[in-house]
């Protein structure tokens, strides 16, 4: 288990004291890997303020402007979900995700995203995790602190660090590495061009096609060469779908 | 287990912000009862902002003059302790103090102390109490926020309460059934049928490709609608790849 490749992710953040509340909570956990995407109010004296002894994992946080950015070079995304989506996703509680991501953090990279204050993530940054991370909570008042959320996620990690007893995962003897988050958006691209070829996809009515077929692919994970295998058959589709398409319109 | 016999005491606190803070981690995880012994700004303004909407909870919040009083009718008190104490005293991390008042609850009162910002509860008030909870932290900084502190407590104790509930694993809501074997067969058939069309796989070389593809979609487990989606492409792309051997044909 390796803190350090596991980053926290808050995703347009509004209140700048919620951003040193998260800085505290990670530093307290061992923690060290923020990123900010495009933050609303930062830098900002509140949250030096709430950050207390954590000013320098603020200091060495990552601002950037977007999701894509701030989890490119990840293999292994985890997403805060508050509520039930239309499709449902493979979902976990913190213990168990920390379990899962624990183990991985050993060699790869690993982000886990908090979305904003109000709505929390979007479906469309929702469907680029590979897992879905549900806090429990009272009905009588589900809407955590941004703060607390990240606190209990980092509490977990701490536990299972100090607890000592990582059960090995069923990846541990993996032959290839994963595929980073910017080869599986390069994948999903070249797929939704392919099934729009296919005129399996009508891109005027998509329905929930692409999100299945992510979260599919996010659900199995592709390792490196799998990637290459499934880009070169839809390299080799496209080549017949021209030809075939060709063939029509001689017949017209 | 009963959330209602369990107590959340703060013993002088600084901030109001924190007891505001309090208020709300005990209301996500359905505790209601708060006891302030003693507080310094008491009621503020920045107490009921960071409450949100638990502002139901401050408002029953008890307020006293002493730890004996706040405890005065508890039949087992627990002390929140950052640090080593002279005498050894009964010290459970926060899971295992979790199960451990979780029991005791449906019969007994039970209060968890939680000490000032700075220095929390001094040797006397640590007496008082039948065991210590330390919260793990990273060495690095392990003075953990009041509010954060009551937020892990109060989820262990959420997580206790909603364990026999929780689905067990991260497929539990799915809403489709998993595809089963004799599906899955037929699938490897038609997808070995198409890539051999496409002329991606070589029946004469078939190197290790269909064994990589079985590794892929056995690893994920399709269910039934992905599995109809993915013979859906297979089923177009035989068509436009049959027209573009047509074509190839003409060509010739």
């Amino acid at each position: 288990m390796n803190l350090d490749n596991i980053r926290i992710v808050l995703v347009n953040t509004t209140h700048p004291g919620n951003i040193g509340g998260v800085a505290r909570a990670m530093k307290n956990m061992g923690l060290s890997r923020l990123v900010l995407v495009a933050p609303l109010n930062y830098p900002h004296e509140q949250a030096r303020w709430r950050a207390a002894s954590a000013e320098d994992l603020l200091a060495s946080a990552v601002v950037v402007d977007s999701v894509e950015e701030a989890i490119a070079d990840c293999q292994f995304v985890v997403g805060t979900s508050a509520r039930e989506r239309r499709i449902p996703w493979p979902l976990l509680d913190p213990r168990q995700c920390a379990a899962r991501i624990g183990s991985l953090s050993d060699r790869e990279q690993v982000a886990v995203l908090f979305g904003r204050e109000d709505r929390g993530l979007t479906n469309g940054e929702l469907q680029q995790c590979n897992l879905h991370l549900n806090i429990p909570t009272s009905d009588a008042y589900s809407s955590l602190n941004l703060a607390m959320a990240v606190q209990i996620v980092c509490y977990e990690l701490r536990m299972l660090l100090v607890q000592g007893e990582l059960a090995a995962d069923e990846d541990a003897q993996w032959d290839t590495p994963f595929a980073t988050v910017e080869n599986m958006e390069r994948f999903y691209v070249h797929l939704e061009e392919t099934l729009t070829e296919l005129e399996f996809l009508d891109p005027a009515a998509p329905r929930q096609l692409m999100a299945r077929l992510r979260r599919l692919y996010g659900r199995v994970r592709l390792d490196e060469m799998e990637l290459n295998i499934l880009r070169g058959i839809l390299t080799e589709t496209h080549k017949w779908v021209a030809r075939g398409h060709a063939a029509r319109d001689m017949v017209k």
